[in-house]
């Protein structure tokens, strides 16, 4: 609960209206419900939603200043203050307070102070749960693992042991930490080998030998993982989760992975074996990075690239093969061009024609 | 158990040989195990197993009349009667009835007459369950749900605080309904906002603020999840699916997605952050839509295609990035053609040298 | 704990040094620890770290012979070593011995031998565990699965009715066995019907009927399966994963396909209904195979192809449209080319228009 002033100051906004209103929710301006919801509004396409409705108060950009509606917060960056407004009414997400009956916690496990575990949760031996975190609901954590504080683990995640996780870590429904590694080894040369040195299929895969995952999973503080995404332990040494990264849903992050800090990946990116992802690259969705390469610090990719090479720090890359953003602008104008470059040069075809009669004829 | 001229009349099929004739299962013909099996014969290829097996009965479309079996019915539309077929023989998922011991059910939820919840599943607070209801095992249902009659949610599905079901959903196993949305922001401009700007990385994602989702999920009537999918709440508003519509497994939908009616939605499709689906579209596998996009109503997307604009009502298309069907289809005819572009215009160079040399001879 | 002869005899390498050292793990160069540490050299980047750490052991191939560690066991294929390593010091998932005491067996379930179920664990009606299988935690096992010997199952697993498991699978961590395959019809001709026959929309998906799936799936010996993986179970038949083959996280097995003996399928692959793989083909990360197509055995596709027809045994294929991968790097030379083509076009219509002027005037 608070009043308008007191938002309009959190946000830095100017405000119109009574400071006094007080304000309870913050919604879309189409599922206003009462006086005490602010509605945020981004486009003038909502405008006649607010008068309809009779919105009492609304955020607005600048630029929307026209709004009608007889309470409003004028902000310069409105995405920032939509941040600032949801974090203002936040709803966390419901789970009961302390430890359910049926949370199953290892002798040897140590539960921080004022943590919450939900019904049908596992916690394995020697793992340690910091301060305030919050576990949903059929949460399985293995042996061995170090989860910080004030993290949130939502319901069926699966921790497996010895994972490390930092402060204020929130994992979505259904993540998956520390499964095994995709890796294998034919005893001889193997049909992917035989690919990479001669371009044909000359060995075949007779036998598939295993090899197992030793390593562990690292996520610096503040990484928050969404639903469904897997991150694979590394082979003998770490694979990490820089401080304050976000991925989105499904993202596979192979093993021996390291992403640095502050990146934001989308959902469905695949991220092979030993990448590497440096300080706040951006990926987009359904990209794939394969094995072993690198995308620079800074670097922005387009959603569905498909990388082929190490993308340099800072730049914009595009497409499958990916290249710089501005290269395959050009590509695809010139793949555009090709049918007129058949016309010109059936047309020119003819001219030669012509002046192959004309010069034939003139000998 | 059913007899043969029963089933052909709800297949509104052909009758040849002993109506009679009791059936128990449908089955492929390599797994006819006894009389009372009845094969779907949807290829000739099957002919040699239908007669070496002594197949009793069997369903064909009327061009595969000639099928060699003692009973047969025969059909216009064989996926059709095979929809009919699987319903009237249809195996459910077990779960065993009434609520299992190990269910948690909050106090202060409601669960309707005739529904079963299998072992270590949890039900939060305020949530309501419909009739009929049969949820399998290891489920997590938060605060402040509604599932409305006769869904079935399988093994280790996540249905998050505030979601909305409507009736006869069907919920396939660690689908997860209503997690955050991927939605951040950087105080100052971002490295992706100084791209959209100027082509180029500029600005730095030093610092990254979380926006919080309060919004929920909406899924209406006959809609149905496959394993593994994502639908993220909305962010102030909500995330819907409309009524019939399909979604197939590892599908991701974004925060404040709209998705209309009988929409069809095949495996691995990422529908980004508030984009819109309209009524009946088909979308193929691995395809991508961006944020804020949209496909419209009767268009059919083929799989793995890149959406780079809106998609109108009922048009088709196809490719990265993605235009009309046919539009792709000379695309990739042009893109042959270059070699020979390539050869045509250097035989022609020479025909110009060879003229040059004439001229200038000739001078 | 071995000794390093012991070591050496295991890997068939060359010891130097000191053989009755003993070794209790195998680690990355970053993470050796103390005296009883064996580091695996992969490149000759760490040879810093070799020295500045004092590293006592290490195993490299015999081409990074220099490495200057006391004690040394060269190999000649070093992945090898490391998959053999790997399995001496092997570290397997955490789950207390025995039956917990929340798993709920149902009681017509029969469980092997010196079977182990963790905590919140179903195991549903007529199912059967074979000997020494370990079972992490929160698993689901539903109705009249057969589960081989020596399985190991991580947290989180779904595996529906009827599924036949061999010896020796591994399930990573919220595997999805048996869910529903997404069949669906229209009682009249749909969208796609009519784009496949005339191209364009014609018919609207108006009604969608459900074809219900009575089949399952089998899972032959030796197979593994990557995190958050969906196998859908067949219609009337089998879905059915070949003897050794290998999946990584979130690849999607549709109804019906039918996939070889010693395949390795990477990340994030799709794999549409009644598709088949043979054996020992290889599918690069984030590819896409269409209904009822195939890829034949000893096949290599590349990462993120997009596969439009049957491919055949032992070629090498990539690309979207996936083409040879000769072709397909050919196919990118020949786009790379039209500027040239382009501007060579230009120059000679330039000069045939001075020929022109040449011959119209000398005319």
């Amino acid at each position: 609960m608070k009043t308008l002033v007191e938002i309009a100051e959190l946000l830095g906004g100017t405000l119109r209206g009574d400071g006094s209103l007080v304000i309870e929710r913050v919604v879309h301006p189409a599922m206003v419900e009462g006086p005490r919801d602010i509605a945020l509004v981004l486009s003038s396409k909502v405008f006649p939603l607010v008068e309809s409705k009779g919105i009492l108060a609304v955020v607005a950009p600048q630029e929307l200043a026209e709004v009608n509606a007889p309470n409003a917060i004028l902000v310069d960056r409105p995405r920032f203050a939509l941040a600032k407004l949801t974090h203002l009414f936040e709803l966390p997400v419901h789970v009961d307070e302390g430890i359910h009956a049926t949370a199953i916690i290892d002798r040897s496990a140590r539960i921080g102070a004022n943590v919450s575990i939900g019904p049908h949760c596992w916690v394995g031996p020697e793992t340690v749960i910091g301060d305030n975190c919050r576990i949903v609901a059929n949460v399985s954590i293995g042996r061995d693992v170090v989860l910080g504080t004030d993290c949130v683990v939502h319901a069926g995640v699966r921790i497996g042991d010895r994972t490390r996780i930092g402060n204020r870590v929130i994992l979505q429904p259904n993540v998956n930490i520390g499964g095994d590694g995709f890796a294998f080894v034919t005893p001889q040369k193997g049909s992917v080998e035989s690919v990479r040195e001669s371009g044909s299929v000359k060995n075949y895969n007779n036998e598939i030998i295993r090899i197992h995952s030793l390593g562990n999973v690292v996520l610096e503080d503040d990484v928050e993982i969404g639903a469904g995404s897997c991150v694979d332990r590394g082979t003998l040494g770490e694979t990490r989760i820089g401080r304050g990264s976000k991925l989105d849903n499904m993202v596979q992050v192979g093993h021996n992975v390291t992403i640095g800090q502050n990146c934001l990946i989308v959902a469905q990116v695949g991220l092979g074996g030993s990448s590497r992802v440096g300080d706040r690259a951006v990926i987009g969705g359904q990209t794939g990075l394969p094995d072993q390469m690198s995308i620079g610090e800074d670097a922005v990719v387009y959603a569905k690239s498909g990388i082929v090479s190490d993308v340099p720090p800072g730049t914009v890359v595009a497409g499958i093969p990916a290249i710089t953003a501005r290269a395959a602008k050009v590509r695809e104008i010139h793949i555009r061009r090709i049918p007129d470059l058949s016309a010109e040069l059936k047309e020119l075809k003819k001219r030669v024609e012509e002046l192959e009669k004309l010069v034939e004829g003139g000998k």
